[in-house]
């Protein structure tokens, strides 16, 4: 457990989703299948609430996200969410939606890299969820629909008009905010939406692959790569390079560091300590 | 009529280039085909002002750019600008690089998608008029080419050296602006230059099939997803977010959300108010 | 000589690289081929001071990095660098790491365009200084490693995590850079991370023949879009548009855009002044 612990306890059971841990790797699937994942209040606020304790326990060096059954995430519910919101006032409007942003900013500010592993649709939410990961393992089912317009709502939503556009370029974001339309995993991969297709009905075990090598990786180093590429997106060249140099100071002075020129030197693989 | 107009009068007649305004869809075509549509003073002028009216009037959904004849634009007509700048003074020359950057701006920041319809040649100015807009359809004969430096000038003109590197990445974007060869079609396609390759002669229909469907569209969340694509590129994560939120509540009053709840119900297709 | 030098001398021996200069084209050969050109501390320092005389000269309008023997760069030394390090305290550290950091600021910063000539392994560091280049000419046998998690280190390292999301996207970025794995010189050219992939054993004679083609071109012209380039990158869009207009303004006065006009008037090739 990290020092840094204070009188949060950690939550034992997830309600909203389905949690596994396993050495070091931690595996959330969305798993209401029979409304093909379909987000509700409670999966929004579980999964900030879940990468919040992750990253304070420290436990966890690699997170998957998949779905259940015959696709990925479908988005929001069209009853529980977008009907419902129907019902809202103003202030309970801005609170759901801070919700939903702040599902990615955690899943961009954790510590871990985090893989989405999809199949089939993933459509509005959805497709952010996987669009905010670090990487995105598809099989050819695979179907990325940014279909906020097609309910009468802003393409921008958590974060995708900032994301999209860093990910595929302008010209390709503004099409899929704007249109809504289905992106297959073939375009998803030509134009740099995805990190890897493989062979369908292998995203899962794919990413697992994924998890696990990370899990095992220089966890420390991995975890400033994340936290640099987050960071620098929003940093200008000069003050990008101090970060990188202060980083790379620090990482120096770490364990991982002597272990790589101990092991090279006495040609071994290196045993990674993650510090 | 926007309430919010004031004494301001609406240009009865464009002089320098050609205007029709139906069912929500302006067309604006650039019509001095026998210089291949080279821009002069007036059509810089002209294309300013009458982006700033449609914004104004708030009766255009969408707006399709093209040119007439044999290409789309070859950029600054090389008597009537090149020629005539040279004989400027200090202020003026300012004042000239400043109008042709507020057309940028301009088709930048209006409320409705701008489509370029690009055949031929998309020279100069002509490309990067064709880069600022929201899509560029392009058939097999376009041409584009960053030729600025050709002409003794910076690859940074109009705004493109902000444009095309966020559009196509640096790596390209350099290349493109530094040596200002022409990009075919085929190439635009392949790295995110074009939103859509079409049948050669057919870049101005579907052009105008897309501002259609458009039009008929959700205008409201389709005007705020361009304006958030716009913004974010200028903005970090966190504040991006927080932007999405207070955007996505708003549009959860308005009547597209509720439309799109209601269609869906009754298994009807929406019928958008744009609003 | 430029009117703005003062008391520093030139080096007239570089000890750490290969220097050649014709014809305003600088040649920069990383020639330690036995370590496959592997860099050490004053390999880094004689790149960053070179860059910086070089600069303040005025005389070179392009500059190719290449390397000796079978290979580009593989980044830093094992012994001489990693090891190194590890008897450096804090301070060392720091400025070390600064110092890697100063090239690549020298690299996007200079004024004429830098190209980096790439075969077989650029790897860490290497891969890095290509990246920092302007154009990336590259023959099959290339292969590019942001290796740096492998060393235990970050991979945001002189740059990287600014530089290659800006260059290839996100998703590319952070899959090179979390994970180190070699890029071929056909994924390179697919996610856009090369210029121009060229025939195997040409990259060196590719490279020098666009240096001098820059060399002879409209320097100042190609000096300002590289700066905007690099500049906005870091701007808004609104302020770019300012930046491009100032700068427009002032290269309508220069003698290069005159030469233009008078030479396509007379049908004849421009002579380039680069001023």
């Amino acid at each position: 457990m990290s020092p840094f612990t204070g009188s949060v306890q950690p939550t034992e059971e997830w309600r909203h989703l389905r949690l596994s841990v396993d050495d070091g790797v931690a595996t959330v699937t969305l798993a209401r299948p029979q409304r093909l994942n379909a987000l509700t209040f409670g999966a929004y606020a579980d999964l900030r609430d879940l990468l919040a304790q992750l990253t304070r326990e420290r436990s966890v060096r690699a997170l998957v996200i998949g779905g259940e059954g015959r696709g990925f995430c479908s988005g929001g519910d069209v009853d529980e969410i977008i009907g419902a919101t129907l019902a809202l006032d103003t202030a309970e409007l801005l609170d759901f939606n801070r919700m939903t942003g702040a599902t990615v900013r955690a899943i961009r500010e954790c510590p871990f890299p985090v893989i989405a592993a999809v199949h089939g649709v993933a459509a509005g939410a959805g497709a952010v969820l996987a669009l905010a990961a670090d990487f995105r393992i598809a099989d050819p089912t695979a179907r990325f629909s940014f279909l906020f317009t097609r309910v009468g709502l802003s393409g921008g939503d958590m974060g995708a008009a900032y994301l999209l556009p860093r990910t595929v370029g302008l010209g390709h974001a503004t099409r899929l905010l704007m249109l809504g339309e289905p992106v297959t995993a073939a375009e998803a991969e030509r134009i740099g939406l995805i990190s890897e297709l493989v062979p369908e009905g292998t995203a899962g075990e794919r990413a697992a692959a994924l998890a696990a090598r990370l899990a095992t990786g220089p966890a420390l180093a991995q975890a400033q790569t994340k936290a640099l590429l987050t960071a620098e997106l929003d940093m200008p060249l000069a003050a990008s390079v101090e970060l990188d140099a202060a980083t790379q100071a620090l990482l120096m002075t770490g364990a991982d560091y002597a272990e790589f020129h101990a092991a090279f030197t006495a040609k071994r693989p290196p045993q990674w300590h993650g510090r």
